[in-house]
């Protein structure tokens, strides 16, 4: 008999990638299928880019449709599901119900008395009871996760990285929350926290409040934070950055942004690298040292 | 001899309230004036509202002149001095200097180093460095502190109460990070905390990513909730609230209030009170007693 060796990626069968908003979905599509498997997506309706998501394999389910997401999956053989790309939490009474999930009506009423992870980590166990195993989108394309050191040609000075210990002690300190996972940190103190919002809104409103004068800190200054929850699931919801999340710093009138390394992930690292640089800040994946 | 009895009021002379944004430090003077106390009002020019100001006894000082107001507290005669009203924390390097501050700066450039606590307790030992005693409102006008107990017509329900145990529980765990004072808590969920850009700001931006539909949460549920920080000198700086704060709670669709009783101050309960009502929100004071 001959040795077979190792599963090839391909032997696993297709993957499907169910797709909330942003790039993410698609770099990941474009990492597996580099990986010779076959991806097929599959559009959360209002989330998902549908210009993009056309010229992959696809499908489109409604958020809590888990009927007919079961449905596909099965007909297409996907016996692995990665969630991917950024939603909008819904309320409970937003949900357009297909039979399956009214028979987990009771269940999933109770995940939405928590947090964001609260309501994940749920959801994953009610698709792994159907036999499709969750990966998470750095399993596919480990590439996106953000690397040790500088990203550009910046990086922080001291100032910074006592900035930077002491939003990660703080993220860690809200972590049983279930909260957002960011912070902003200027000059040892906490300026801006993320919650429900995601981190455009929080460098958005900060821009604001810094323009209107009502909240200062020194120019040269001011850290953008990201780390995971601790305990968290890390196949879904990683931190994640963009150009966007360049620009929107750049707007607040920040001097870096850093993110745990291994623990976030770039869609564009490329595009992310050079907005950085135009915009003369620091991206640095750093590692969770903060005192405990 | 006579006994003449505890020193009434009057004996202990004119009192000093360095006033900032706000209709706090008026209420705070009408309060110790029915005392018998006589009252200079220092306004903090930027802050202190110009026209009510002029109906007292008062003077200006600028941000950070400590010569100036050591010369006016001593003129004056005043050896107690109250802060009382918001301020918008200036960056170091927008302070106008006078010379007693100038030997002072190598102190205060290291106050900026850290959250508003740590500012506001350094200059209250520079204050009582030179003799001078620093009194909280709530010593002056033990009116002004919210009491235990709704103070409208609305009470919380039992899913408020759990939503205010778990705000003032997260309000403890990131008290050692001398960050804001305020969090919104829906169904057991964080949705929005204060950091530096104060309550005001918190509330219109909820109210705004909730009217953008990125931010969701049930209807009837909500709840601000403001806490003291722990170890926070209480004679400075405790969280407020006023008929402002009702408006904004309304749009941003909150359910209620919660402060900690006898920890939070209100300048005008009954306007408060009768916004509470008309926005049918409940306004409560609570025990601290999340647990630890």
């Amino acid at each position: 008999m001959i040795d077979a060796g190792p599963r090839s990626m391909a032997d696993r069968g297709p993957i499907a990638i169910l797709c909330g908003a942003g790039s993410l979905p698609f770099a990941v599509a474009d990492a597996a299928r580099q990986d010779g498997r076959r991806v097929v997506l599959i559009g959360l309706r209002g989330f998902a880019d549908a210009g993009r998501i056309s010229r992959y394999p696809h499908h489109w389910v409604a958020l809590a449709q888990f009927g007919h997401l079961f449905r596909l999956l099965k007909r297409e053989n996907c016996r692995e599901l990665a969630f991917i790309g950024s939603l909008v939490r819904p309320t409970f009474s937003q949900l357009r119900l297909d039979l399956a999930t009214l028979r987990l009506l009771p269940r999933i009423a109770r995940l939405f008395r928590g947090g964001d992870s609260h309501i994940l980590n749920g959801v994953i166990a009610i698709v792994e009871e159907q036999g499709v195993h969750v990966i998470g989108a750095h399993e596919i394309a480990p590439d996106i996760l953000v690397p040790d050191g500088p990203l550009g040609r910046r990086e922080p000075d001291g100032k910074d990285r006592s900035d930077i210990a002491y939003g990660l002690q703080f993220l860690r300190a809200i972590g049983p929350f279930d909260v957002g996972q960011g912070v902003v940190v200027a000059d040892n103190r906490i300026v801006c926290v993320e919650a429900a919002e995601g981190t455009d809104h929080m460098l958005a409103r900060l821009a604001g409040v810094r323009h209107s004068g009502d909240v200062r800190f020194a120019a040269g200054t001011g850290v953008l934070v990201k780390a995971p929850k601790p305990g968290q699931d890390r196949r879904i919801d990683l931190p994640s950055i963009g150009p966007k999340t360049i620009e929107n710093a750049r707007a607040a009138g920040l001097n870096g942004i850093a993110v745990v390394a291994g623990s976030a992930v770039i869609a564009e690292p490329k595009e992310v690298m050079e907005a950085a640089d135009r915009a003369k800040l620091f991206v640095v994946g750093v590692g969770d040292e903060a005192p405990r």
